[in-house]
C-alpha cells in the first residue's frame, strides 16, 4: 500500500514555509510485532511544530531532514499486532503529516471515544490544546473568583478555551489578539469581558482594561507584547509560559527588557508548562472538557484545510496569524 | 536629647554613595501615646536600600529625600509609652539610621531574646538575611537531597546561610562569588561544595561544576552572570528571585537576554521573593535558626563598622562586594 506522507525537507531558520517540507509517496513496510497501522484522519498543527523542526533547545530533539513531519493526529487503527489495541479504535498520538502511520504503542497519547465528542474535537479540545489550557491554568494560574486573567492568543486554540474555563471559575477575562475581527469573536463566542487588539495602544488598553493589574497571564506569544503585560501584574500575579509565537528565531538568543526586578518586587510566579508532562491527567481533565462541551457551557471553533498536501501552508498560516481556532488538516471528508 | 541621623541628601541615580546622604541632628521629640522610644544598637546594611532610595518600581515608596535612612536595626527600648512594650526590652524593626528611633510599634518587626544570640545576630541571621534564606529555600526552592543547589553572592548575608542550609538538606551546593577570597571562604567556612568565582570563565566553569545542571537557583544578583545560570537549568528547575544586586539601575529598564523560552522547554519555576510577606514565621524560623547557631551548625560571618557616620560608605562597599558577611554598623563597642 502507497503512503503519503509531509517530510522536512530543508531545517528553517525560524518559522516553516511550506517550501521546508516535500510531500513524498512510498510504499508501506509491514507491521513488526508490537505495532500498529494507524489510518489518519484529522492532523494537528501546531505552534509547538516550529520548535521541532528549529535546531535550539527544545524539549524534544528536532525531526531529522528527511524524516515525517513530527505531528499528533486522531487516526483509526487498520491493523494490530498490539493485544491492547485492535481495528477499528480511534486513537490521538505522534502519527506525523501522513496518511497511515506505522506506530509503536508508545505513540499513542489517549483512545479516542468518538460518543464523547466529534474525531476532529479529540485532536483540538479534548487534545493538547484543551487539556493545556485546562491544566495550566488549575495548576500554575490558580485562578480564584473575582480575579483578572489575561490570555495571549486569546483566539486561538489554547486560549480560547482558556479564556471560557477562566470565566467559568469566576474571573474577568481580558483577551489580547491580533485583530478586531478575532476580538469580535473573542467576546462573542469565548466569553471575555474585553480584548486588547496589540497592534493599537497596547499600553494605553491595558491601562484601561486591566487598571487594578493581571492577576493571571496565560502567555501564548512572548517578546515585546508580553513584556508590557508581565509590567502590568499584580502583586503575587502568576504567568504561565506556554508559548512564545511571536519569537521567531531563539538562536542567536533575542534580547529584551529584563524582568527581574518585576518578578522580585511583584513577587511574581512565572512558570513554563509543556504539556506532556500531564499525561496521566489526559484522560480525566479530556472528560471534564467533554462535559461541558455536552452541556453547550464551551465553544469551540475550528478551522480545517482538507487533505494532506495544505498541511505546510496550514502550519505557516498559524505564524501569520491567519487561522480562527484550532488549526487541523483533515484526511476525510 | 541631641539624636544623630543619616538622612537622605540627594535622591541618587543606581547605586548610592556617601555624597547621597548627610549626618544631621536634631532635638529628639517627645514621644506620643503608642510610641516607643528604641535606642539603636546594630543598624543593618543591605542591599534592599538601593531600591529604597531609587525613584523605580519597588514593594515601598522611596525614601523621601530629607528623610531619615531606611533600615533595620536592633534596639532597645528607653521609654515606652505603649503598653506591650517595656523599657530595657531588645527589639528588631525599621529603627532608621539614627542613634535613637522614635517608633510606632508597626515598626516592630520582632522582639529579640539577648539569650537566644547575640545583638548583632539578632540583625542578621536571625534577621532578614537569614529568614530570607530558609524561608525562601524553602517555599520556593525546595531542595531535596542529592539537588544541586547554586547561589550567587554566595558569601553574602543571605547566601552564605542559604548555602549551609542546602548543605544540611543534603544538596550539592555551589557558590557564585567575585573573588577567590570569598570563594576560599565559601569552601571553609560555610560548608560549599565548590566555588566559582565569576571574573573567570564563568560558562566553562558551569559546564564542569554543574555538569548535569542546577536544581535550584537561589539568585541575589540577576544581569548577566544569572543569564548564564539559567541556561544550565535542569528540568523543573525553580529560580528564587531573592535580588538584583549586579544590576545599578532600573530606569530605563536594561536589556538582556530573553529567558521565556529556557523557562517555557525547561519548564522552569521563577518566583520573586520579599521576606516582609512572611512576618507571621519570623519567630518560628529565628528559633530554628538560633537553634542551629547554638549546635554550632551554622557559622556566621559579621562585617562590622563602627560608628554611625560609617553607615554610608558601608552601604556603598556592600555593592562593590567590599564586605565579608554581614554588614553591620554597631552604635556601641
Amino acid at each position: 500500500m502507497i503512503n503519503r506522507q509531509i517530510t522536512l525537507a530543508v531545517r528553517p531558520v525560524g518559522t516553516p514555509e511550506p517550501a521546508h517540507f516535500r510531500l513524498v509517496s512510498s510504499e508501506l513496510a509491514a507491521l513488526a510485532p508490537g505495532e500498529l497501522l494507524v489510518r489518519n484522519l484529522f492532523l494537528s498543527v501546531d505552534p509547538a511544530q516550529r520548535g521541532y523542526v528549529n535546531e535550539e533547545n527544545n524539549y524534544v530533539p528536532p525531526v531529522p531532514v528527511g524524516a515525517v513531519m513530527r505531528a499528533l493526529a486522531v487516526g483509526q487503527v487498520v491493523e494490530s499486532h498490539h493485544e491492547g489495541y485492535r481495528p477499528g479504535e480511534y486513537l490521538y498520538g505522534w502519527f506525523g503529516w501522513q496518511e497511515y502511520c506505522i506506530a509503536p504503542p508508545a505513540a499513542v497519547l489517549r483512545r479516542v471515544d468518538p460518543d464523547q465528542a466529534t474525531l476532529s474535537q479529540a485532536a483540538g479540545v479534548l487534545g493538547i490544546n484543551g487539556l493545556t489550557a485546562a491544566i495550566a491554568l488549575r495548576n500554575i494560574g490558580q485562578p480564584k473568583a473575582g480575579e483578572t486573567v489575561l490570555v495571549t492568543a486569546g483566539a486561538g486554540g489554547v486560549g480560547s478555551i482558556v479564556g471560557q474555563l477562566a470565566k467559568a471559575a469566576g474571573c474577568r477575562t481580558v483577551a489580547v489578539v491580533g485583530s478586531e475581527d478575532k476580538g469580535r469573536q473573542c467576546l462573542s463566542e469565548f466569553g471575555y469581558d474585553h480584548y486588547i487588539d496589540y497592534r493599537h495602544d497596547l499600553e494605553a488598553e491595558l491601562a484601561v482594561t486591566c487598571a487594578e493589574g493581571i492577576d493571571v497571564f496565560f502567555d501564548n506569544v512572548a517578546g515585546p507584547v508580553a513584556d508590557r503585560i508581565v509590567r502590568r501584574m499584580k502583586w503575587f500575579g502568576r504567568i504561565i509560559q506556554c508559548g512564545t509565537i511571536s519569537i521567531p528565531r531563539w538562536l542567536p538568543v533575542p534580547q529584551g527588557p529584563r524582568i527581574e526586578r518585576e518578578i522580585l518586587t511583584r513577587r511574581l510566579r512565572l512558570e513554563g508548562f509543556v504539556i506532556f508532562d500531564h499525561l496521566a491527567q489526559f484522560d480525566a481533565v479530556a472528560a471534564e472538557l467533554a462535559a461541558l462541551l455536552k452541556a453547550g457551557r464551551l465553544q469551540v471553533r475550528e478551522d480545517i484545510e482538507q487533505g494532506l498536501e495544505t498541511a505546510p501552508q496550514a502550519l505557516a498560516d498559524v505564524f501569520a496569524g491567519r487561522n480562527r481556532g484550532k488549526k487541523l488538516v483533515a484526511l476525510v471528508r
